[in-house]
């Protein structure tokens, strides 16, 4: 596609040269580009549809690297890339080997840190500001961060203390009303009141002209309505929750009048304190379909853009957990869910519905999300937090001691466990298991098919015990009939060879020696192991350990270790992750680069 | 000891039956009590002392265990647990199969949850009251949580959250003035400002007094003084910070003055809102020397009651740590030291001292503290965390996010690693070995010996790398010469037996295995581990692998399956912490529990 101004836009130098008539141009034709290409490859749609004007804006004000900027989360940096040297390569957005979806230095000067998770923008973003300071260099440091991320412990860890300082650090509040889910706290409270509440400006013109009705204003009279001015300034203009905190409140400003904008950036650019600018912004904005239902083109799979975005009929892992809490608090009245700020994306949608009072939202805040279940389960709930698993790690520390210290029964529903493909390095789920198994007191079941899940939601659910359970981003391949209600399946077949694995891995590499004389054992409680499978499998010459998640600290090394002291004497090779961030390419790419999709397993194993 | 009146309070409901002068001897009583426990046992003392009367208050308006009372980190329930039938035993505080230093469940139905760990207590006791409503129980939920807690960021996901509520949940905000280093974030200052306004009450009083001196009062003028009054209610009563996220804010009250003190609880349990009851309290109350330097009584080990604690004059891993950054810090301009609210504890007062614009207490925010540590690296400083390792867990995700996906070279200091003894469960430093090794692109190093930690850290300072030194608690035993410049020592000595260990446990070893043939290879980088020492190891008939830290996800595993892999055909045995929470006890004890100590290497090593 050849653009006008977009085609020609090579470094945010470029954007400066442009007047405001040839701006709405530019901003259109990035709108248009993002569709395009979000229809293509699928993406964050609305997010960045939002930002359009606030990022053109920013680069105008702002000097990019020099000054940094910091998208929170990086699900609404499209239109940053596209005027920083990437329009060129942002057909390949979310590729393997193409443009991230998100910030990543390694692709450009432009993307400061690397961004994928939540409300760390503002600490990294201080940090660098510090840096700056600290070695005499010029420049400065924004955050742009949603009313979403807001909720997390680290934003205001960093509004905390980079409040205190006295520079012209920024902080852009992109606020559109909404964040993933709907958002219910008291900050959300907070924010929409200062966007709700009458203008200063307009406030104090109208107490001037009143105060000049009062017939007889002595200098005691004057001075008090000097005082009464003030407190009106404290009240309505000072007196905010930013204000409160430090901070230099600007705003609200329609986040898609790049004027109005730029004035209000230029001013936060120039103060001796730090500020914040209040934008207002429209999820979704100049594509009619996602402007309605923003919610729906968070983020979207390849679509018509003539004909919006279909949800995907397809049943999916996160739909059969959500069902089964549904089915199950039908008849138990304890069984309560909590996400954070997930609702939609862990099939929680029907639950919330069903079972208002015992659905808690609690915001982009796991760590909370953790131990808000501890105490729902100490006061005799059954609380499960459905979670994406790489979002579950904010919540380590609490799972530790909120939880499993006391042996506290809560229910982790690990969504998006294993590889999850596009979304690259920050969201692959290839910790959990790691970092869940190193806990006492933790018991862990991988399922790999749907009735597998179902089966065990109902089985953690009866049992007064502290669970996860991890299931994969996405739809079940094949069914194998086993029996759920076991540790393991030992499927015994006539070699010497052993295949242990869990999860969905378990269907390929069924797959992969159906026919052959290798046996398989699939675990189905993967975290603790009993002796029974030790001795099950110490009996065969060689063991292969499949593994959809990291090998250092993952249950095959845990495995090994018990496997020789139980007095194997064969060899035991473990496939698995290996030390490395795993980049963006489809999950099938990701399968093939470490050897667990079918063709690969057959190769190791020397199947014919 | 036998007191008039503490020796016979069984239960909470004994407290509510004294009067008010009696009241004053219980507190008396109390305090004593808790100076002498203190004094022979060592704990904390400073928080322990300043909320006497707050928790005889709490226990007088409240009706525990029905409504659940939860001390944020729980180092100043003393008081708590003398009311609720743990006097007699109080004398075991910190012991083996003692009273624990903290809350916790399994010693009593009047500790809700486990504490420890910082500013959960807010989620935990809205988790709690929640399911009390949810099952239609009696009873509230109280929350007692410092002013330095509050700077954590679960604690504002906390009252994010339970700012939406509709009832009588109570946070008490135990305001000190201080916590545990100087506290200078944003929250600190906003505290400061309810601290020292003006009371609503006497404001409104002087403005009534102003308005009837104006001559002229018709109707327009009558509303306006109306809409003053309200403005100033605002301004001073309701805009503060925690009114802002929805609370009833009470306060501030003397937190030494049980009447006030209970008129606020009073009012603050029959209200339809959260409520805030803002605090005043003097930490090390009614101890002289403990009320004067506060902070040097926080947590104490065994003094003399006359003449005060001594600070011992024994060199800590921690101070060397504290000290070699100095060294660094004075001929590298980029050296910066962060922590936090552990500046004494981490041995950062020198540092503090001389280099005070690199030095950064972030408050309890081992969040932000990471990610901030990363901006200032990707900004061109060099930053050293330090931190205990069991807090470090909350900064999890932060490092793998945002230092480790994009190899960004900050350096963690992870002091408290391995057993730390009286403070138990919460405080062990067990796992850092596991979460921080299964993350890639990190580097961890484990030294023995001061010279080997100044080593270090001067090495990671030098290069440019992702790296944690990890180092114990107290003060190192014997000293080995060995080559520091290697990744690993291999003591070579005749027979088919070796140890492999690494950190203070080499000492051990060492000691048991003088005079044999028992080689001893002593990892310096424990991860990752290379060829050669895989090779050096390979060769030998048994392998005993010596981990002060927990078995699962621990190097001994992860040598394990390199080991087998490189064709080892021995035995492993690898003898670590498996799969249990370290109860409190002396570090010898804890030696002794895990065959750590030199007798029960020598006896599992069969050396005679």
């Amino acid at each position: 596609m050849d653009y006008k101004y977009l085609s020609r836009i090579k470094s945010p130098e470029d954007v400066k040269k442009l007047n405001y008539s040839e701006l709405d141009i530019l901003c259109e034709e990035i709108r248009d580009d993002i569709i395009e290409t979000v229809s293509k490859n699928g993406g964050h749609l609305a997010s960045n549809l939002g930002v359009v004007e606030l990022t053109v804006a920013l680069h105008r004000i702002f000097n990019s690297p020099d000054d940094a900027i910091i998208f929170d989360v990086g699900h609404q940096s499209y239109t940053h890339k596209l005027l920083t040297g990437r329009y060129e390569r942002f057909s390949t957005l979310r590729k393997k080997d193409g443009i991230s979806g998100f910030m990543r230095p390694a692709e450009s000067e432009h993307d400061p840190v690397v961004t994928g998770h939540s409300s760390n923008s503002i600490s990294a973003a201080y940090g660098i500001y510090k840096a700056k300071r600290l070695r005499g260099e010029s420049g400065t440091a924004v955050a742009v961060i949603g009313d979403g991320a807001m909720t997390g412990g680290i934003a205001f860890e960093g509004l905390n203390n980079a409040g205190r300082t006295r520079g012209n650090f920024v902080i852009v509040l992109n606020d559109n009303k909404m964040s993933i889910s709907h958002n219910v706290g008291a900050i959300s409270k907070a924010i929409t009141h200062l966007r709700n509440r009458p203008r200063y400006h307009s406030v104090k013109f109208a107490v001037n002209r009143f105060l000049k009705r009062i017939p007889f204003i002595g200098e005691k009279t004057a001075k008090f309505v000097f005082r009464v001015k003030e407190v009106f300034k404290r009240a309505v203009y000072r007196n905010s929750f930013f204000e409160t905190l430090g901070y230099n409140y600007l705003g609200p400003v329609d986040g898609h009048d790049i004027r109005a904008l730029e004035h209000l950036l230029w001013t936060a650019e120039r103060y001796v304190r730090p500020s914040i600018v209040h934008v207002i912004t429209t999820k979704g904005k100049g594509y009619q379909f996602a402007e309605n239902k923003p919610k729906d083109y968070h983020g979207v799979s390849p679509f018509d853009v003539e004909v919006g975005a279909v949800e995907s009929e397809k049943l999916t892992f996160s739909d059969v957990a959500g069902e089964t809490l549904v089915k199950i608090a039908e008849s138990n009245q304890r069984i309560c869910a909590i996400t954070a700020a997930m609702t939609t994306g862990t099939g929680l949608s029907e639950f919330k519905e069903k079972f208002r009072n015992r659905f808690f939202d609690v915001g982009i805040a796991e760590q909370h999300a953790v131990t808000f279940a501890a105490g729902l389960a100490k006061g005799g709930m059954i609380p499960f937090f459905a979670v994406y698993s790489s979002f579950l790690q904010r919540g380590f520390d609490q799972i530790i001691h909120d939880a499993a210290i006391g042996n506290v029964p809560i229910k982790l529903l690990v969504d998006r466990a294993g590889l999850v493909g596009e979304d690259g390095e920050s969201h692959q789920g290839v910790f959990d298991v790691s970092y869940l198994s190193m806990i006492p007191n933790m018991n862990i079941y991988s399922p790999c098919y749907y009735d597998e899940l179902e089966y065990r939601i109902k089985f953690i659910a009866e049992n007064d015990m502290l669970a996860a359970v991890r299931y994969p981003r996405g739809c079940q391949s094949g069914n194998v009939k086993l029996d759920y209600s076991l540790d393991f399946n030992h499927l015994q077949r006539n070699g010497e060879q052993l295949v242990i694995t869990y999860g969905r891995l378990f269907s390929n590499v069924y797959k992969a020696t159906e026919n052959t004389d290798i046996s398989i054992i699939k675990l189905n409680k993967i975290y603790p192991l009993g002796e029974e499978v030790v001795n099950a499998a110490t009996c065969y010459k060689t063991v292969w350990f499949y593994e959809e998640s990291s090998k250092k600290g993952g249950i095959g090394e845990y495995f090994g270790s018990l496997l020789y002291e139980n007095g194997f004497k064969g060899d035991l090779r473990i496939i698995a992750i290996d030390e490395e961030f795993v980049p963006q390419s489809s999950v099938s790419e990701s399968f093939k680069r470490f050897g667990f999709d079918v063709d690969s397993i057959k190769k190791t194993l020397g199947v014919k």
